[in-house]
């Protein structure tokens, strides 16, 4: 296939072909992080703005490497030191950058539709780094390309995403990967936060990790937000972890070969302990370094990619 | 003629062929950031530091992106995370960059006469990113840029710059830049902020936006300091909007082809209408764009341009 | 020699032979900062990450300059804006970094212990930047690679460092280097910051400048940290100033080829006049210098050096 798509604003409205592709993609960059030269000349001359309006360190840094290995100029915009503080919309602001030649934005905003919004805005490609509640959809392209690298494929696994399921864009990116995919896709957690209604969404809703772990072949562990529970979502994070927690007795229970993911950054003992975080099920490093790869992919493809001016990796 | 400055300081001491000349070589730039490989290598090796005690994001990020298409590497030092926090002066800290070896510092800082200061302590390049209410140089000369890019001119041409001129370096450099070229000046708003003293500077001064509409080619509407209110220099931003505030009612009477600038952030409905800001008379946009050339062109001069160790863009 | 350490954590664990190889590399290196293109290609396509966990403007900037020059990606990390704020470990933030595939991590913190903590936990090298009061190798280097280009020896000179001792890592570091190399070191100041139990690090203690004044080759003065006025570790700035500030009066009894060096940044008024401070015995500026030099070559060697990928300078 051909890649179209001038920016990724989630994965809802990919298709299956389009999700292959950016993975087949992120195969062929991965080995170039195993160089000893780490760079690829594909974006040279090209300038990439991570344009963050949420402090997210991580996903800043992973994406200013992966700009960085195509040879890219990457710049760092984050909203706590710009001009939003002085009252501009995010409309300007981007109109702004945009109009000084950047190619690509790379956006993390608090609120749901952002990117999307700023893409109709701005001729630069978009890349949605979270937006509010709604889609992280390079965190499920890893998390996808972490499972299948394992596995060798998604089609009929059955994959349990833990935790507060109806806050969490990471957990909605890949509701939408894996069932295209094929995987059978099971949310789990208190009803305050896994409510029944998520079954719209095309997943099966369990309240008792317990009775899936025999089950599945991957658990997706997300980060509880400790504040949560201020808001009376759940009792206190010690029940919490009682019944949701990833700890080495039920891994016992789960199968041999289950991978367990996290997104992180990691609340040891709350959502995962540290005999599960940092035990041989656990893929949690590999995610780090195939976000990598991954963001690499699509910075490459929306810029054009193979039928661009960029040479193939 | 040949470059022989070292410094960007501010535009009362340029000569009118020193202006053209930065504004000629801007546009051997200009055509740079329209390729595909946006970079040139004429400051490769060269190292500029952001020396910003003020936050100003997009002029940070326009002398970053000036630096990297011209091959430099540009690192940013900001007043907030720096060791002037511990009680070192400006002067200490200048001369500790400097001995890195630093070729340009850019520096933006609340005080007049900073930048001036700063040129006399240190063997680097200095360039005037905004001291206090005295100079902004290069925006200026972006604002100069894009009205002669559309104009052909500025020779002749009526421009009222309107706002809170008492405490605007924007419109101190424009009113230099702008009279060194033969255009006439006008400086416009309520009494207490363009006071009548300022005939000193050789611009007119008028208290009456709707007079002059007419006859202007060319508006540059400041941004209202929203704070200027509570030290009682405006009665209400309502009454100030609707007295200079530009809006689609006050473009019906002005020229056809006259120009809508603005430095930005804009307060939208305040000095400028959503209407007016994103209509057909608005270069505010190509004002940003223009910036990045202005800038490429006085880094590279200041650092030796044609005759120094640079290529020609 | 081969150069075989993969860290540099601290001076106390080197032996005389790597401390000399490491000033020797760095010779090689101050060359490079001379040159119109300030750049070797020694380290392209790795990358670097600064991990600061205490603010510090100028060990980053020199760091960062440092990559840059190498032909190294450097990126920031700090504390401050980092998903330690969401209660991760120092680990975790780590082994995430290094799963990105960061070659070396430039580390500074708050605790004593952590740099060498890193270096088991990841297989990147790591570089300590400072740690709580335990070494800051880099910094205690430069001062020995600035003493030696002058004085073109470190055997048998007579070293005062002034100050905090207690709780100054700058100092620790110099006490180890400076003593495996021959100096005779003496470590000057009140009893409460300067307390007896010192000497068996190997170095005399004094509690007189003056009485040492004639004799010594060098006084490195430390930066007086303000807030230990407030745990009653000495009365008053103004006493410690008249009792071990480094003033003109006070040089006129000093050797006449005595040098001054101070880590920065420096209180002026308080352990060192603005007279000293900038006068000719100071080589304050000539360490900054050096300091990009010294870094330049522990980068270089722990990446492998002339017998790892990199050329050499």
């Amino acid at each position: 296939m051909d890649w179209t798509r001038k920016h990724l604003l989630g994965l809802e409205n990919l298709s299956k072909d389009e999700i292959l592709y950016i993975l087949d993609t992120a195969e062929g960059f991965k080995e170039v992080s195993t160089r000893s030269v780490k760079k690829v000349p594909a974006l040279r001359g090209k300038v990439i703005v991570n344009l963050f309006f949420e402090a997210s360190t991580r996903t800043r840094i992973s994406f200013e490497l992966a700009g960085a290995r195509l040879s890219a100029d990457v710049l760092n915009f984050t909203g706590a030191a710009s001009s939003t503080l002085k009252g501009e919309s995010l409309a300007d602001t981007a109109r702004n950058i945009e109009a000084m030649g950047v190619d690509i934005l790379v956006v993390r905003h608090p609120c749901a539709g952002a990117a999307e919004q700023l893409s109709r805005l701005v001729r630069s490609s978009v890349v949605n780094a979270g937006d509010g509640a709604h889609e992280h959809p390079t965190q499920a392209l890893l998390d996808i390309f972490t499972i299948r690298s394992i596995k060798k494929r998604i089609e009929g696994l059955k994959i349990a995403i833990v935790g507060d399921i109806a806050h969490s864009r990471v957990a909605r990116s890949n509701f939408w990967g894996l069932q295209k995919l094929g995987a059978e896709v099971y949310a789990v957690g208190p009803p305050t936060i896994v409510p029944r209604s998520l079954e719209r969404l095309g997943v099966r809703v369990s309240h008792n990790l317990d009775d899936l772990l025999p089950e599945m072949d991957v658990f997706n562990m997300l980060r509880l937000q400790l504040e949560r529970q201020d808001a009376g979502l759940f009792p206190t994070i010690r029940e919490y972890a009682r019944l949701f927690g990833l700890n080495g007795e039920r891994m016992r229970r789960a199968k041999r070969d289950a991978l367990v993911l996290h997104p992180g950054p990691i609340n040891r003992g709350v959502e995962i302990t540290p005999e599960v975080a940092d035990g041989n099920h656990s893929v949690i490093l590999n995610q780090v370094t195939n976000g990598l790869a991954v963001r690499m992919a699509v910075l490459y493809l929306i810029s054009g990619g193979p039928s661009g001016a960029a040479p193939p990796p």
